[in-house]
């Protein structure tokens, strides 16, 4: 028993995965596996059921009846490098725990995020909080080129401060949330699945969609099994409203779809 | 029982204290009180033991002996204004329920923190985290206007990109960490206390322990009895090691205190 | 703002509300409700679009895109009493605050549960934790005479003890896991619906279920808008993994369901 | 980096340590050490620092100002085998993540703990909550053989219950606070030290501070570092209240005591 190691797992430990353009994520360590999730819920069943159930079995039981307990007994340390605007967002998950560099202590480097040019976008009109189309290459290179004359002057002034000894917990403030930080961010697999649940969402902002991805990669590795169960039951599950249910239920019978407008649109996305 | 209704509280409630040069606090609900902590405690013992305690001995030893289940029972919801790199400070304490403004929604509007004239200081070389001695005005005035121009040239670009109908969630990433931001806040008392032990700490950065201030006053509104014995055990309490204990009662049987070096000087800081 | 009071609350505030043979709910408190969770959404989304959205419509977009946050902000604090079987399987729900009473500090009444007659059951034999059909009068007169002797015996030895002076915290270690507790238990209102879901669960035990309803009347007093969306897009939603939702897809389009063995049944369960 | 080994961890990791009668913890696993923890630190501090300071130092630094984040960046998981009523006061440790066995779907074996002969104590008078002396022989005979009766009674029936086809849930709601339950209980070094400082407190159950030293013992292997400088300024540290702070500064300068009363008490209990 005692600790479980992971042959996949052991090959990417303390690899930096490089996402965006500065910013990376590496595994620090883990702390269980597949099989810890399997101990843990028998000690639950007790003796007995040992016999009865494949490992596998099992742990798309779990997932599939919100039986969490269990996952929370696999642990992952994470050391992350990624902009501030997606640093906070990521630190809404209340369940992680993190520490993280501290312009107080630390003169920080320049280096900030630039989005790469297709991902310079519109702003959706239906999706208050989204991106529409690529924009052309005339807006693409006005954009470039205020994010260039932002962080001159900003860390011009940055620099100048701290030259002249002003406290650097003061010369830091008007750093922009563009700045990449970097922290040890640590958490269990249940409260991670539901994080990249959330943000493996299209309504997920890209940048940290792309910081989950490397996770969700990251993860499959320690827990094969646990990740396909996730995805099978979870992340690429569809969850029907009681309604949605009963129309679902009306056209399986060979019915119209009994719903209207906006109900009906939200339920054909769900369907496709 | 039901509600809980403090006169002192409820004549604050949803009123603005101004915080810093543009931040507030406004305590947007309260839920129990100082009796609150005295019901829920009782339920622990009992029925028998209600007459022997009068509610400000219970609370008291409660706050001395560390149970502090019974102060989990109240909470408190704030509305909060502050710069993001507050924000960033405050959010670290994960036991605190939150709903910030988001830029991706919102058109973020131009209010950045501008340090007062008085709290531009020098980094000091003792504390790595933390501000020396207030800068002449000619460094004062250089900062100043080094403020001034990072404000104008990055919202001139965030207004332009938006203009340009840039979506909102990529124009606004060069935002600075002094801009202002809103959220609610919610946490309950017990760990409320421990956020204000945490940031009225000499250490803490001023700007959040201007924060932490405000919240401290209202929080002594709702709960008066609780805040006394914060104040008494915890926030101007002083832990003593076990080596600073065996000191301690060495030089009040009038011996020399034992301690040397960087030991002593730390004691001595508890002391005075 | 402030206070936020909802007459329908207010009408059952501090009533006792039976469940089981000697157990009760009692909601204490509330702060928020469904205006608070508007109010709390609203400040991620600015000031911008307070005019577009209708509180429901509001509220079902959070609830249906598990936007949570908002649902934090409404606590509840309860008083129940229930058997300590029950209690045990309450607090394996660790966001709730909670206070006991002890079996230290305080003497326990010799209240214990005893299942009316139509819930005594055989144990399942498809399902491990569950009950199937109620059993012959015989053998319910033999389980009731057994239950009967139990109580009299333990608790003519705990009174004994006492008796003699034996500390009240050892005298109690035989008391059965069915005595009555009583708890001050506080918990907000998305947890309060994770709770919720799982325990009014056609397979969480009957008894926890009988409490789960109770507290689920309650809530619908408080936020009547948000529990009429937990009831359509969570409680009462379908949950349909990967391949049950390609299955939907093509049983909808005519087609044979393309599921076999367990994985038909279980498809098949989700859909009656 | 990656996995940190602890060789004396390693020596104790899947052993069995013998708590009461017939209870037991067992480490099976842990995750990170002493070099965690200052690795975790560092990364709040930057690069600059890695030379000033040793780990030790560092370590000692941390538990002192009560930056206890890097601490939550050890993990521990705990094979345990206790009484009921201890882990009914374990699970009021919210941090600690769970799966215990069920008696929904196992059978219970027969083992209850009875205390040594030497830990059948009187009710204390002065401490409502613990015991004073140990009773007489004849005494001690009495409360044994009462032990005795209600377990062979008590299983009588639920045997009985079971060979009848009644369901485990149901047979078992008699079963006695002193049987052993098993669990797999989880905890990260910052809380787990946290629950060390209240259950090793001579307040504490006698029997949860038996489980709480041998748990100290092996979190000591995993940490020697940190768990020195729990002890230090933490476990054996003393919390002086204000008013005991100053009574301590005119005692150092050879006053009298200025506390009188139930304070002098308490005051003098600290310092002895």
């Amino acid at each position: 028993m005692a600790h479980i190691i992971v042959d996949a797992a052991e090959e990417i430990l303390d690899k930096e995965f490089p996402v965006l353009d500065h910013g990376f994520v590496r595994l620090v360590d883990y702390n269980g596996g597949d099989s810890r999730i399997v101990q843990s819920a028998r000690i639950s069943y007790g003796e007995g059921t040992k016999s009865y159930r494949q490992d596998k079995g099992l742990i798309n039981y779990l997932m599939r009846n919100d039986h969490t307990s269990p996952f929370e007994m696999v642990n992952f340390t994470f050391h992350l490098k990624m902009p501030i605007f997606v640093a906070r967002q990521l630190v809404r998950h209340r369940t992680a725990k993190m520490n993280e560099i501290s312009g107080r202590y630390s003169v920080m480097s320049d280096e900030v995020y630039r989005p790469d040019r297709q991902h310079i976008n519109k702003q959706s009109d239906s999706n208050k909080q989204g991106r529409a189309e690529v924009v052309d290459d005339e807006l693409a290179s006005q954009v470039m080129d205020g994010f260039t004359k932002d962080k001159e002057l900003i860390f011009e002034q940055y620099n100048s401060m701290l030259d002249s000894g002003i406290a650097r917990e003061l010369a830091r403030i008007d750093l922009p949330l563009s700045l990449y930080t970097e922290m040890y961010w640590s958490m269990d697999l249940r409260n991670l699945f539901h994080f990249l649940k959330l943000r493996l969402d299209p309504h997920a902002q890209y940048e940290i969609r792309e910081f989950a991805n490397t996770i969700l990669d990251i993860v499959e590795k320690v827990c094969p099994i646990a990740t396909e169960a996730f995805r099978e039951h979870n992340l690429n599950a569809t969850n029907f409203s009681l309604t949605e249910t009963d129309a679902i239920k009306a056209m399986i019978n060979g019915e119209e779809c009994p719903l209207k407008g906006r109900a009906k649109e939200i339920f054909e996305e769900k369907l496709n």
